[in-house]
């Protein structure tokens, strides 16, 4: 069983016409592991709703919690980017679980979007992966503790 | 650098009116892979433009000398799903370097298709393991020699 | 109230991996109106589910039977662009309704077609012209009797 | 030949991660028009770039000239939606060329978008419509001057 955490972030933003502005909406984690067609048993939880700025200490501590409460052995958890780096460090005290932290620069509403490439790609890394921290972005796998976002250049890079 | 080759198959299928058909258009890989915003360059060559049923022995010795030419130590294939373990099979004396095979269920134009997910999850795969030749498919990963496609179920399985 | 036939036609067309063809499957009429966010009532309902090459006399004459028996006064009726022209001439001696007819190139479900352009401009023919039986295709107009399809030019035409 | 002017408004926006913000980008018309299969000749130029809230009465004149300037007797603006009636207002006094204003309440960027579908209703309005100053949204025809945005239904009304 794969345990799937929901945040919020840009991955899961939606634009509302009556104040012209995005807000984190429904996650669309659940129409996207269906669309594709995979094996693994998974379930998914929404934890938090927000932009990953807003995330307080006390949300990563649930967030904490809630990763070493399941009896889940892989878990994926969708977050905002700007502080994604903030959270796979607080979770760097759990050693027996394999966890990649995953977004997306682009709404996965969007027609053009890299949520969907991102999904599959940390859904390989949670399985190929040891036990540990990871953050899986632009194609890439960073462990915990050594990775930050390049504001400018919309990546991720090693730390 | 990472060497993609695309020979067809449904991922790259196109509705044509003129005759009412699904036809192999160009591979919609250089979009896709645009649009994922990864880090890693690559470079994509198209070797055949094929229903993976039509391809012949001559195709699959093409496809391995190609595999074996590349000083590429890392390359993906894109290939039609119901002979994909054949080509595969035949990739397998190749041992020093690692090949992924991945394709889709539903054509990558289609507005809900596998193929984006696949993509993300066979890039994953291609980066993280070891020399060998892989079937990356239904969010799993299968060595060449023990798949089977499961048409009725629309999945790949070990063998 | 306005009244959706729907009768099959490329604009309703699926991809099927296990026979690597196309079919018609569930109209996407419903959702593509719901994205459509318009004010009028309407209702669909689905009369065949055929490729227009497949339509009999039988189909056509039960056609007829559906937009005389209908109380509603607007109807829109999606179908194949291969014999639109017949079934729209076959319905010529209705002459107290507006009926449109319109259909796509692209399978609704491909990430690009025409199928939503030509559905909003069906939309207004429907609604701005007098009684009358019309194809709306291409951005265009035209009148039952006065129409064929183009295949080479994948373009309707007046005739 | 149909004119088609841009203004910016929802239709275009685009999501930017840098800020965490949509603002309004390229138009998408050009790419939406092509994929629509239209037979009419039309040519596309434009005009702002704003949301509607930031249009001035100076942007609205430089409108204006723009309609009356062309030679083509059908013009049809994408605009936002928050002023979309006071920039038709502003048309009114154009009389001889019919003018269709039209937008959406979701970006066409977005997967499930009005945009698309109202394009193609706007189409035809501007092909069916004797001269006049029009409004084009919701699937139905408002004339410039006995029209408002009821923002909390997300409609346009019959003022």
């Amino acid at each position: 069983m794969i345990q799937v955490f929901t945040t919020g972030g840009t991955i899961d933003k939606h634009y509302y016409d009556a104040n012209s502005e995005f807000e984190i909406a429904d996650s669309l984690l659940p129409e996207l592991l269906q669309e594709a067609n995979i094996s693994d048993p998974y379930q998914i939880a929404g934890l938090l709703r927000k932009d990953s700025l807003d995330i307080t200490e006390q949300d990563r501590a649930a967030i904490v919690d809630a990763v070493a409460g399941t009896s889940a052995q892989r878990i994926l958890i969708t977050h905002g980017t700007d502080t994604m780096p903030e959270t796979a460090q607080a979770l760097a005290g759990i050693s027996a679980k394999t966890v990649v932290l995953m977004g997306a620069m682009q709404p996965a509403r969007m027609r053009r979007s890299d949520a969907v490439f991102n999904l599959g790609f940390a859904w390989a890394a949670l399985k190929l992966l040891p036990p540990g921290i990871y953050i899986a972005m632009n194609g890439d796998v960073f462990e915990a503790g050594r990775v930050r976002k390049n504001l400018a250049a919309q990546r991720f890079e090693r730390d």
